[in-house]
């Protein structure tokens, strides 16, 4: 039932070379296609009687006539971009060239069964798409970023920690009675955000970078020449569990030591808790008494800001652990930047400062020579964008 | 002058189709390239008008007759095959489907002047072509490995530490003189190594793995998506930096630590020497004295298989260092397996059992589910043939 495009390698080639390039003209396409203008045109000629190309207007002339430009029709259908975290969604409805229409964000817990998770973020979905007069028979596809490891080709979570009941669970096909034309493609959430720097943020014109997601834990996404790598089980980037400290504290994972258990929000917050009982931070005690017993890195991070030494030799602590398994990845990969992301990036720049100087001082000279290191640009908004640039991405497949 | 092969990219994919799966009929390649009959069979006669295509018989029948069979030329052209060592050469040619004809080893430092080297270099290759009947201008390509960091589109090397002389030497055009026609890729002497394990040696039919070759140093040679991946300054892979202790040694680099300085070939040898001194090992004492006061890590490799423990310690040592390092890169980048190479794979598989006892101890279980870490399977031939196959994968450019 659902609408997968099928098209020729040198159709696809087009409709991704506009996707990333932008309207061209067909003198254009054929020079970055590396192909002769006559097959091109007949190539183009299909994707405009299908609807997925339309003319848009006149480019600049080379000398003769003005050339028509290409682009996709926007009108050809919607995609929607969804980010499950551990205890949020946001859902975003974009037109076929990904442009944003309308979002929507709201608290919702992933341990409900995930056939009632679908069924209400469907209705989500629907209610968004009723103010703007779209039919759900109009939603080409759907990208869904979730909060564990996928298998890419099936969209199945794999033993997903946060999220038990979703094991194997069939995501593409629990949303076809609500959508019944849509393709649906399900990824990590750092996949999609890491891809979501590359569409609109950080990473544009990037093909080789890290994006970082420091939070409860710490994941990585990797975009390796210009798309999601995702390794042989879909789980790469799991980098939260690399070993900073053989004799560290046990990890959830049961080993000893990994960045996340000891640099990670709670880890942050952990410490912020110490300091703030035994007295040596009185603006953590005092926080703590007014958040009646509760403390979150961000915590840490105000009483940083107000110039508290102890909170801010707490979030150097976590950057120092954190740039050292940056700098082990710098050396392996060689990536043109890596962008941090993540609640806990919202704590100060000192943590980005000391996540840049450990990452530095550890890698060596050659692979930091251009490497960028910083916050991402989109922040919330990334999980989403990127849900939609990961359908695009993969919605036009090649005919068998 | 140089002998670069452009095609159209149909062309392309053609031969690195045939180059990758062997002989194919017309459909079989069609097929497989999913795309018309009727527009590849234009294709395949501009490629057997060129000569870079012949017929090889016929294929099995689908009912009709029996279809004919397109292959790579064998006579097209000759391919070097070059492997630099710190302090050695190997020089293989083949025919142009890649298949060795010959080879030839020779003892030689790359601490003499680069220009030196290469005409040294291509004074041997002459030799070996003069016992086969081959012309300088029949090379339509030589792939050369180096042990340090190359920039790959200009085929300079970029500040080697073992080769300080070769720093921007431009090597491509340096081989000109000699053989006028023929196309040069340099890369780093761990990517070639690990582009043979793809092509002839363990890796055959895998997309996506390390190479880590220990000797003096440790180097990782990376697959990814079925191509060498070399980071944005062509230094990816360079594991043997990474920090195992932040109160260990300094090493060479200046930081404390580094896997290579405690864990490598120097670093078994020292403590053998250390264990010999002491007395602690007999059996390494009395090595220590036969080779005048020279002691390898093979020797420690020796002792442990003669079943002296201490020796054994050394490994497992070793062994421990380089899996923890492993489990890091396997987080991270979830390889379906690691091969292990270079002369310190050779002191045994106590090694090899540590190293992968250590890797999948700490690294996460879904990332180790059905990871292989084996040695290498071509030992010193990966490099001349990851050398021969770098070639071909580069050398049919898309016109421009």
């Amino acid at each position: 039932m659902s609408k997968l495009i099928e098209v020729e390698l040198l159709e696809a080639a087009a409709i991704q070379s506009i996707l990333k390039n932008g309207p061209q003209s067909r003198t254009d396409l054929a020079r970055e296609l590396q192909y002769s203008r006559a097959s091109l045109t007949s190539i183009v000629g299909q994707l405009l009687q299908s609807g997925i190309l339309v003319e848009v207007g006149e480019g600049k002339s080379g000398g003769g006539r003005r050339p028509r430009m290409l682009d996709i029709n926007a009108d050809y259908g919607y995609i929607a971009g969804i980010d499950i975290g551990a205890t949020s969604i946001d859902i975003a409805v974009a037109d076929f060239r990904g442009r944003l229409i309308d979002r929507y964000h709201e608290e919702a817990s992933v341990l409900i069964h995930p056939k009632t998770f679908i069924e209400n973020l469907s209705t989500l979905l629907l209610k968004l798409f009723d103010k703007h007069n779209i039919k759900a028979d109009q939603l080409i596809a759907i990208g869904m970023g979730v909060p564990g490891p996928v298998e890419f080709s099936t969209g199945r979570l794999i033993s997903p920690p946060l999220m038990p009941l979703w094991n194997s669970f069939p995501i593409k096909t629990a949303f076809q009675p609500w959508f019944p034309v849509a393709q649906v493609f399900v990824d990590n959430d750092v996949n999609i955000m890491a891809k979501g720097e590359q569409t609109a943020g950080a990473g544009q014109g990037l093909t080789d970078f890290l994006f970082i997601k420091i939070g409860t834990g710490i994941g990585c996404g990797i975009i390796s020449d210009g798309r999601i790598y995702r390794g042989s089980n879909g789980c790469a980037g799991d980098v939260g569990h690399i070993c900073v400290d053989y004799n560290g504290p046990i990890c959830h994972c049961g080993n000893p030591g990994c960045v996340e258990i000891m640099a990670a929000g709670p880890a942050i917050a952990d410490m912020g808790r110490e300091k703030a009982r035994s007295g040596e931070s009185q603006f953590l005690a005092r926080r703590l008494k007014e958040n009646e017993g509760v403390l979150s890195a961000i915590d840490v991070g105000d009483a940083a800001a107000a110039g508290d030494r102890i909170a801010n030799e707490i979030i150097r602590r976590s950057g120092y652990l954190i740039g050292g398994v940056l700098a082990s990845l710098v050396n392996f990969y060689n990536p043109q930047a890596i962008f941090i992301g993540g609640g806990v990036s919202k704590i100060g720049l000192s943590h980005l400062s000391t996540i840049r100087q450990a990452t530095l001082r550890r890698a060596t000279a050659l692979s930091t020579q251009q490497l960028r290191i910083e916050h991402s640009q989109l922040g919330d908004d990334g999980g989403i964008l990127g849900a939609i640039a990961l359908t695009l991405e993969n919605l036009f497949v090649v005919k068998d």
